[in-house]
Order: C-alpha cells, then structure tokens, then sequence
C-alpha cells in the first residue's frame, strides 16, 4: 500500500529539504499554540527542533520540544527520520527567529514577529522576500526539487490571519489534541480590527497582508519560491495550513503556481476543525499529497497521539516524509526509523 | 600556457565554494589593515565583499571595498568573476561579522574578534569550531571538493600572531602597497605580552592560540576542515598567509592534512617583504596552487595594481581562480570576465 498519496515514484536528480524557522510572539498568547509545554517554552521549539533534525538531539535549548498533555514529541522527530534515512541535502533558514540554534543556519536578517494585535505583526517583508529570493537563486544549481518546511509556533493563527485578509475562510488547523478555534478568531479579529482590515481587503496587497497579519515564515517561504520561478527547479510545500496560506500570499503576488505542490500529513487532511481540502481546492492547488507514517502500528504509545490527532504537522514533517517516498523508503521503514529516533531521544513511549 | 600552477585538468563532480566572513577589532588600529579606504570603513569590507561576489555590485555598504591610495576594487571581483563563470555552488559563511552584508550568510553564531592586545581575541573558539564541523557534515553529501576562502580585515595580523604562538617565523602579507609588517610585529608582541606569551609556546594548544591571538574565521576554516575529514571531500584553503596560519593550526590540532591543498595568487607568492612559499614548505603543505589572472595585459589601469602588488589575495580570490582553471576557463576568458564586473562597477579603471 502507497503510504504517500498520490504514490510518488520518480526520484529528483537534486532533491533539497529546506527548513523556515521563525517565532511570532502571537505565540505568547496564553494557550494559542501547542508547540510547546508553556508559551513562553515555544520560543525554543523552532530551535529545538533544527538540532534534532541535524543531530538526532537537542543539544542548546532546555526542553524537547512537546505538546501537552501527553508530551507528545515535536514532529521534528519524522523530518530527522527521513533526512538520515534519504541522506538527502538540506539546510534551515533563520527568518526571524528569537532562539536560535546551536546548528547553523542560513540568516535571512529578520526580526521575530510582533503579535498579530499590534499594528505591525512584519517589519521588512520586502526586504525578507528579496534576500530569501537571493538564496533561492544561488541554490537553482544545487537543487531540481526543492522541498520547503516551516517551524514557528502560532503559525497557524497567523496563517488563519492572512487568510482572512486575503478573502479566504481561515479554519486553521492546530498542534493542540482541542483546537482554540475560538481563541484563534478572536485573536485575529482584534489584530484585523488593530490594522483596520476587513475580511478580503488586502486580496490585491498579500504583502500588506504578510506585514498586518502574518508572521517572518510567510515572505522567507514566498521569495525562496520567487527565486526559483521559470526554472526547472520545482518546489513543495511542505506544511498543513500554513503552506495553504503561504500558496494563497504567492498566488496573489502572481507568482506562477503551476509548478508547486503542497505535501502535508493524514493529521492535517483528517482534521474535522479545520477546512484544509476544502482550502487547497478553493485555492487551485495543482496536487496535494498526503503522507502517512502509519503510527498506528507502533508500540510506542507516544506515536498513537499523532493517530488521535494531538499533533498533526511542523518542521515539513508530511514534505520530508513524500522526500522520502521518492526515496523509495517504505512505511515501514520509515515507522521503524521514527522509533529509533525516539528511542535515542528517550521520548514518545 | 597554464596560468593556474600545479596545473589542473579534471574537474571534480561536486566542487563547492565557501568563504568565511569574519571581524577582528585588530584592524581598527589606524594604518595596520588596508583592506579598505579608512580603518573603520574596514568593517564594511567582507558585507560588501559578499555583496559583491553574490550580485556583481554593493547593495547595503555605503562604499565599494578599495585599498588606497589607488583605490584598487577588491580581490572579490574575482571571485566573483570565478562564481560567475563556472555557475559553481558556493556558501558565505558569517563567522563574528560586525556588519552583516544583506546577502544571505550561514551564521555559525560568532561574536566579532576582540584587538589581539586584548587578553581575549577570539571567544567562544571550541564552539565555533564545533558548528563549522556540524556545517561540513551537513555539506558533505553536497560536494566532494570544496575550496574555502575568507574575508576579514586585519587578517595577517591575527596570522600573524598563531604563528607566532605555534613556534614560526610570521612575516605576512598584506593587502597594502608598503607592508606595515612592523607596526604589524609590534601590535603582535603586544598582544602576546598581554596574554602572557612566547614564541611557540602553544604548540601543544591551537585553539588556545586562536583565542588569544587569533581570529574568528580561523576557528570557522578549521571546524570546517574537521567535519570533512575521513570522507571523500579534498579541501583546498584559499589564501596567502592567513590560510597557511590556519593550515599550521589545524595541523597542530593534529588532523589529517594529507588532502588539504592552498591555493593563492601569484601576487602573494611573489611578496617580497612575506615569507609565503618558506612557510608552506616548512609547515609541509603537500600542494600549493598559484594562480596568475595576467592583469598586466588589462587595459585597465586599476587591475594594474595588483600586477605591481598594491593588493594580493583576498576573498578566496587565488582559489576562486583555481576553481576556473578546473572548470577550463582560460586567463584570456577570466580577466575579460574580470573587466566586465569592473566596468560595471564603474571601478577598476
């Protein structure tokens, strides 16, 4: 049985796994995001999960990165599976982080996000945009397929936020087992309310709408694809409904979208909450694939609370899972490499 | 006839350029470094460096890095014609910048280096070394032959006070028509008095060395040099003296440097008032490449300069050249190259 959907065969010459890390302090809202054990605790998840995927460990921030109750580990832990297991080429991407790694990482020279309340949620989209554009075009001839993640917490209140500014029904996804559905509307309303936006208002400006509502992930994402524009160079989108609402800021910048996918985990498709499918088929989407590691089958108990739906993506969990479906790695394989991973840790049990 | 000498013919599957951006608060002592037009514009020199090599011209600096009294543009044009002409992969790498360019870097998280009469030049050695050698690793299925230069004023000063520690004669080069090498051995045994030190006393203890007299890109080279050992990856270091200085530290710190060539401009090995081809020969550096750009057949004046030694090396521009000739690009084909990026730059002439 194909556990990537749909089935994917061929494998890239040059395949690369790139990694957005960014903070927002949207993420310091009390009980907002579920990427991490605490609110304040989430500013060390981007960097927590960047040296868990480069080394199997964390090695400089103070807790691995978990989602309460159950202390379910970061997603990060399937990226760090497919990277060794594919040894495909990859780097990560500081757009604004407030933490960083002990790891290297590509600087896009931004600064950490505001809360989507305050007037300006971005400085410099513009010039985040066009040095991430700079990479991109220094890294055409070093990759033919290029698979793009993100790792920021309460991104997807800000994806919901731009969302909205864009014209789109925002029912986002989240890293909680509840989604705060409800939290997240309100908090996007007052930031809507804090700019003076209205629902659609900025369909015709999505760099506005990146400044007002959205967070450093957003314009780092949308350069590296305008970067790699009229090249053989194809991208994924590796990420639920934050990629959802990084395709909708590039669709309505008029960057051609023919050529790039979204790939994202069963979690995310199967959320009852949120709205994805019925977003990427409003948006156009050419082809969304699914990935399922199949944690069902596990022994650990701590995989099952991805069955139930605790944590459902981040770090390109469901991109680096399609990487490695192009790879040829099974389910299985990839399953058994999972549970090394949290047997090193001493996590997911 | 061959303009790079050993000559090269087979051109490597994966070359990869990288160069080290780095400052030390050494060149901020008037007259010492003059890779720049003052001693504090000095600071701008490896931001518009890497501005340059990425783009062709300056975007963020306020002013083109020159050297006095001609104004003679930057090695980089070089390296930049190099890149340009073999679509080569490359990397900047931000190792203790003071001004960061706004060309994407890969931040090893460094701070800037303290003057070397300063009890502490560089802090924090072990880990910058550490995450270099993390980089490597991560880049080591993206290249089997990597060639490494750097851009950090007051660099043969911090050069030459590790060799001075690890036990060798120091006369270095430098980027200035008269080389001040005795301001530049005064500013060295001050700071070796201010650390307590004496003429080889750290030979057992490089990375002491770097930290006492050293410079934040001498760490960054070596970490690098280390995560490429035992795999498939030759390094070449692109440099005059300040790479035969790291070439002594990473021998001392006993790593294998068998594989390990330099490559460097005729300009350098040529310095009379240096000791260069004396101190590859007695640190038994197994390779040496020299490459001549034959700017004496330029008609433009500005690249003169370099023929009668107002500047050598720089930028990786020796191993920049190198890369071309393994490409088979020719000196005809590379200085035109040259006089292009300089007629652009409205410089050079």
């Amino acid at each position: 049985m194909a556990w990537i959907e749909p089935e994917v065969t061929e494998k890239p010459k040059k395949p690369m796994f790139l990694c957005v890390l960014s903070s927002t302090k949207t993420a310091h809202i009390p009980k907002l995001s579920a990427a991490g054990k605490t609110a304040e605790l989430t500013d060390y998840t981007p960097a927590g999960d960047a040296e868990l995927m480069e080394t199997g460990n964390i090695i400089s921030v103070p807790v691995l990165p978990m989602t309460p109750p159950y202390d379910t580990p970061t997603p990060a832990i399937m990226t760090r599976s497919a990277l060794k297991l594919t040894d495909a080429p990859y780097h990560f991407i500081n757009s604004g982080l407030i933490v960083t790694p002990d790891v290297p990482c590509i600087d896009l020279k931004a600064n950490p996000g505001e809360d989507i309340r305050e007037p300006v949620a971005v400085m410099d989209v513009q010039g985040i945009y066009e040095r991430a554009k700079l990479l991109a075009k220094r890294l055409r001839n070093q990759a033919d397929h290029v698979v793009i993640g993100e790792s920021i917490p309460g991104g997807t209140t800000t994806a919901m936020g731009v969302l909205m500014a864009l014209g789109y029904n925002g029912n986002v996804s989240s890293s909680a087992d509840e989604n705060p559905l409800e939290l997240k509307k309100q908090v996007v309303e007052e930031g809507m309310k804090a700019s003076g936006l209205t629902f659609g208002c900025l369909k015709d400006d999505p760099m506005k709408a990146i400044a007002c509502m959205g967070d450093p992930m957003m314009p780092a994402v949308a350069g590296l694809v305008a970067g790699f524009q009229d090249t053989d160079t194809s991208v994924v989108l590796a990420g639920g409904t934050q990629m959802a609402a990084v395709y909708a800021l590039i669709k309505h910048m008029g960057l051609n979208t023919e050529k790039i996918a979204i790939a994202t985990t069963r979690y995310v498709v199967e959320d009852k909450s949120a709205n994805f499918i019925q977003l990427t088929t409003t948006l156009g989407v050419p082809v969304v694939y699914v990935a399922d590691p199949g944690f069902g089958k596990s022994s650990m108990k701590g995989l099952h609370r991805y069955e139930t739906g605790t944590i459902k993506e981040g770090a390109g969990a469901g991109g680096a899972m399609y990487l490695a479906g192009l790879f040829g790695i099974t389910q299985d394989q990839f399953r058994t490499e999972v549970e090394n991973v949290c047997k090193l840790l001493k996590a997911g049990h």
